[in-house]
């Protein structure tokens, strides 16, 4: 790509219209980078902010070769979509990043994993099972203990997809389909670690956030920038991220979802090859947003900084549980009074239980400070119907 | 509006679509405000991110009474509009902030100086004339001195229609048309104060901004934020922003630009009731942006922190002299490398000289730090054709 055209007349494709599709068009629009989104809905929260919308599904493989001729250069929000189609585009000239090969080697769980051992990069024991049949055989075999966690290969989304099984009768109900079975890891703390290269092998590294999660919906609750570790950890946590890139060989933003375990051990959970709910803080809180970050990896230019000029705390607005229908914030006034709150309301109609419909990024010195303002808004905010 | 209807199905109409409305545009869809414009231009600036872009003149009643049924309230981005068009939508229930009335006391120079004078208000010296001609009577009547500022009544826009005169050679170049002719000011520092005011007369300023100009553009060439100046100054230029907006009754932002002349005395010089140039550095720099602050003044919401996060300097993005034609954004990826460097490219496909493409703000809790960053880009940095 040469400089005279470096900043007109390149389009983005991006796969999925969702609130990640929409963060990446906002960061774009700072740019003049033409945006092009392929989501099913007309009013999905990218749409009407994107440079052209165009009404397809990213899972299917005509919908995503006909962005051919669309864009320049493609990339998704989703893990979702169908590789054959990023194959396709290639062969039309029109980089994907992540490539079709890097997003299979993530998107089914087991290939994630097996990357992993295959790479020697710490994460958690596990099986590949083909059935909750053969989970349950491989459980009297004495192969597999309780408790474990059952995560689906494929298609699982938004925490859905995981049980976390700690008793015989939880049993009658494992998921179907290809899972894969991993030991459950006593964890001390949750972090992620957002990390970008770009075409020119530069790297730069997000400092590691630590997620409080809300188990029942199976999503982050909480999320405190930076996380309260010692440096010595934090290091190793970036380091971990950065070799994983690496060993990736992936171009663009990836969210690598870390566990501390009892002994202080980094475990990789997993990833994700796109902007990622963990570094929606980085919008206010670091000098770089991962969006912003993400689009310069795209288009290799240099990586910006991603140092963090205020702490921060982040919370998920999630649909309230018991309500579906057509949203209402109920309070969100009263949270816009408090000082250092910065809400994202993602443009979604309907409200479901857990659905994520924003999130708000408080923004504090004093992180416990900005906790306390959480606590208020959580009792606060109501998303209903 | 009730609180059920607060955050969806609120059309916001924005009457011109140029970078002010982008970044107006960039911060509703923060909130899932549908966003309206009216602007001339299919590609301006603002019209790939509205939720809905109208092709109309914001100058033409008839094109500014059509928004109505397209918006639930309607503010401006520009004073050159029809004020009679904001009539008209008021008279269909439509608000517009800022109202016909305050508009027209603004949008003429010779209006807007009047009103500082009957109320009170600190303005230089002034003199209202309908032509060249009655200027060259009055001074050789003795009435008007040299050096003065001679600037048209109306029409002005981005320092065109302002003329400094010094020398008697130039009177024979005096713009034609109603102008106010004032006496020069021996000026220290020009600042610039933003303030909001909401329908519940909530009233939050943003601190002083030193805003230091290139006389060739009649632009501004830096803007450091905070200025640097004594506190004293500093708190009576935020009180007589305060005072300002609210003998104005406006609802929304106001853009307050003043001189501190040489006895330390603050002048007002003039005033926009919408996002202003100024008030860009607002989004990296300060806790809310001015973009979210007229967001907030316009839906009666909670008026948001204006505290400065970071200290911050910003640049514009001029169009080089001597190029005319589709711009190429010469040497800014070198500009990317450098920490704390938020880049906005308007869009705007064509350059100009001295056309305003786009704006830098660089922060940096170092002042100088950031003024040497400025100065490396406004050497580097070229938009040429």
């Amino acid at each position: 790509m040469t400089e005279k055209n470096r900043f007109l007349n390149l389009r983005l494709g991006i796969l999925g219209g969702g609130q990640l599709g929409k963060m990446l068009c906002q960061a774009a629009s700072n740019w003049d980078i033409e945006t092009v989104v392929l989501d099913p809905l007309e009013d999905c929260p990218a749409s009407s902010l994107c440079s052209k919308y165009i009404k397809g599904n990213f899972r299917v493989f005509e919908d995503v070769a006909g962005i051919a001729g669309e864009a320049d250069i493609v990339t998704i929000e989703i893990e979702h979509v169908s590789t054959e189609g990023l194959r396709y585009l290639r062969e039309q000239g029109i980089e994907t990043r992540p490539s079709a090969e890097i997003l299979e080697k993530i998107k089914d769980k087991g290939h994630q994993k097996n990357f992993y051992k295959d790479n020697n990069l710490p994460t958690s024991e596990f099986i590949i099972c083909s059935s909750g049949d053969e989970i349950k055989e491989l459980i009297s075999k004495g192969d597999i203990k309780l408790p474990f966690v059952q995560k689906l290969c494929r298609d699982g989304y938004d925490g859905r997809g995981v049980y976390i099984v700690r008793e015989n009768k939880q049993l009658d109900n494992l998921l179907e389909g290809e899972s894969i079975v991993e030991e459950l890891v006593e964890i001390k703390k949750e972090l992620s670690v957002i990390v970008a290269q770009n075409g020119f092998n530069e790297v730069r590294c997000f400092k590691p956030v630590e997620m409080v999660f809300n188990y029942d919906a199976n999503l982050v609750d909480y999320l405190v920038s930076p996380a309260v570790i010692d440096q010595s950890i934090s290091d190793a946590a970036e380091e971990l991220a950065v070799n994983i890139i690496k060993k990736f060989g992936l171009y663009g933003i990836l969210a690598v979802e870390m566990f501390i375990d009892k002994n202080d051990n980094l475990l990789i959970n997993e990833v994700a090859p796109r902007p990622h709910n963990s570094g929606h803080q980085t919008i206010e809180s670091c000098d770089t947003s991962q969006y912003e970050q993400h689009l310069r990896a795209l288009f290799d230019l240099p990586l910006g900084n991603p140092e963090i000029k205020s702490p921060s705390v982040m919370l998920n607005i999630l649909g309230e549980p018991g309500y579906e229908g057509e949203a209402v914030y109920q309070g969100l006034e009263e949270c816009m009074k408090i000082d250092g709150v910065n809400i994202h309301i993602y443009g979604k109609k309907i409200t479901k239980p857990f659905r994520k419909m924003g999130h708000i990024t408080i923004v504090d010195n004093n992180i416990d400070k900005a906790l306390e303002k959480a606590e208020f808004i959580k009792e606060k905010l109501k998303v209903v119907a």
